[in-house]
């Protein structure tokens, strides 16, 4: 087996370094759900975290982690969504500045409460040098450190303590439903949930629309797409990452897919019928469930809904 | 003081009766809520209930309290929301035939659902007899018990069992905020909390559109005011219960009246920042805080959020 980008060890840290900063987010579960979708699932409620998705956990790690003498230069992120609230209130907790880059066109909610969260917002037009670039110039003219998305190890420990809280509560779950972008929360979850469980079964769930981590699967090499336009926009990453790729390759056993117009279907279930409002990108585990997507002998699922911003123009369309 | 239609050991045993059928639900609080607020607010999420509102806690201490050579023969009860449902749920437990009778211009969610949780659905047009005495008229024929929405001690001990759980988890709030229908679930609650702080003050919340309850308590009688349709549907009761009322003369300091407007806002902030969906009826609490309406040493506020059950469709009109 190759080496992994972290061990059971650090995402045990990660949760210490985290405790009360990020939730301890409940479970939930649901007769309704269970019985359309003919099994028993274990709803890792990310979208009542803390900025409303899990990315506060490896943010914060990830900003807990940088070193005091660097930590007082601040800290800069590119993101459209949950990763630039995540930033903005994990650099809020230390009182170091953070600086987010993100594009104008972004939901005005989401550019309002990055700033609300206490960051410095640098908006982007679509004509502008590509946001890594300026995110790269203003870390390198001010001496911040710049927080990556997914592709780090200490924000893959930041996510893999999701698992390791699912697992404490429900250690006999046959399989765990992660959605997938970047990689770095299902790569987080492999790990943290093998340590516990060496014979659970991990399923990367992705759009149709944003398909890479499985072509990259079958390929067995990193395949970059063209941008998409998936209304799951967390997971509208071109490529899975160079170190949670690896992860993906050993420790998930398949990619699912699920179509736009499941993942609207989940959606609307999970608020009809659980009462919570999960964002697309969240509820792609939901919809592979719902659309009987997982092996038949999959009795019990854990699935994470990773996150619950969504605004309430767009949920009036689905 | 008048004697009360429960006591608070009526209230304990209710708990103990329906516990493993009510779930015990969660208490939420939010950051972004309180800082809008100006208060501490401890939200009791009865939407998250069994149901998908706290009228099974009531229909089950009361179809459970039921004789069993009574409970042979059944169950009626009428209603065009969520104490159809709660009944259906209830007797589905117990094993008896329940038949309920819905309006027929009910959303077909509701109906569907009723069926759904094993109950007899007779629907009625407008221009048929009024839907009590059908109700009536069944129980006659079958010997069917007919249980009903509020104002009956064994209900009112069964919604009271909210009261006990919050105040088990937060002893020290200051005020308890609980929206006014029939006034069953304020009674109950307002007896509950008291046995347990009795300095605690307790806030009657009422759609302006529906303010029965808040002219009868002016008047010191019980006042009937013309059918409305206010959006928050559950609580359209043309008049507080003549068991109810008088515990709302005795324990409720104050009806707060909250606009349409307002319980719409407020259904859209529990949405988008708690991303939990709250019925209109079950949001008239968070609405009354979040327009300032409490008086200001009022600085931690439990609030009861007492169903979720609302069409998308509707929703979306918002």
């Amino acid at each position: 087996m190759n080496s992994l980008p972290v061990t059971a060890d650090e995402i045990r840290t990660a949760a210490e370094r985290i405790r009360g900063v990020a939730h301890r987010t409940p479970v939930m579960t649901s007769r309704s759900f269970d019985s359309v979708a003919g099994i028993r699932a274990f709803f890792k409620c990310e979208n009542l975290q803390r900025g409303g998705a899990f990315k506060i956990r490896g943010a914060a790690n990830f900003i807990f982690s940088i070193p005091k003498a660097d930590l007082r230069r601040g800290v800069v992120a590119f993101s459209s969504g949950n990763h630039a609230q995540a930033v903005a209130i994990a650099a809020g907790v230390v009182n170091t500045p953070a600086t987010v880059v993100m594009p104008s066109y972004a939901p005005q909610s989401k550019l309002a409460a990055t700033r609300g969260y206490g960051a410095k917002v640098i908006e982007y037009g679509s004509g502008s040098e590509p946001r890594e670039a300026i995110a790269a110039r203003l870390a390198q003219e001010s001496g911040a450190t710049v927080v990556p998305p997914f592709d780090h190890s200490w924000t893959i420990a930041g996510q893999g303590t999701v698992a390791l809280e699912l697992l404490a509560d429900y250690p006999d779950l046959d399989a765990l439903l992660v959605p997938v972008g970047g990689g770095g929360l299902i790569s987080g979850c492999a790990i943290g949930a093998k340590s516990i469980r060496p014979d659970i079964r991990i399923f990367g769930i992705e759009p149709a629309a944003a398909n890479d981590t499985f072509l990259s699967k079958r390929a067995g090499r990193r395949v970059r797409i063209k941008q998409t336009d998936t209304i799951a926009d967390g997971l509208r990453s071109p490529e899975p990452g160079e170190l949670t790729f690896p992860v993906i390759e050993q420790l998930v056993e398949e990619i699912v897919l699920v179509s736009e117009e499941e993942i609207k279907s989940a959606v609307k279930f999970l608020l009809a019928r659980l009462k919570i409002l999960v964002e697309p990108s969240g509820a792609v585990g939901a919809a592979a469930l719902l659309s009987g997507k997982l092996p038949p002998e999959v009795r019990t699922a854990g699935v994470v809904l990773s996150g619950g911003n969504i605004d309430l123009e767009q949920l009036a369309q689905f």
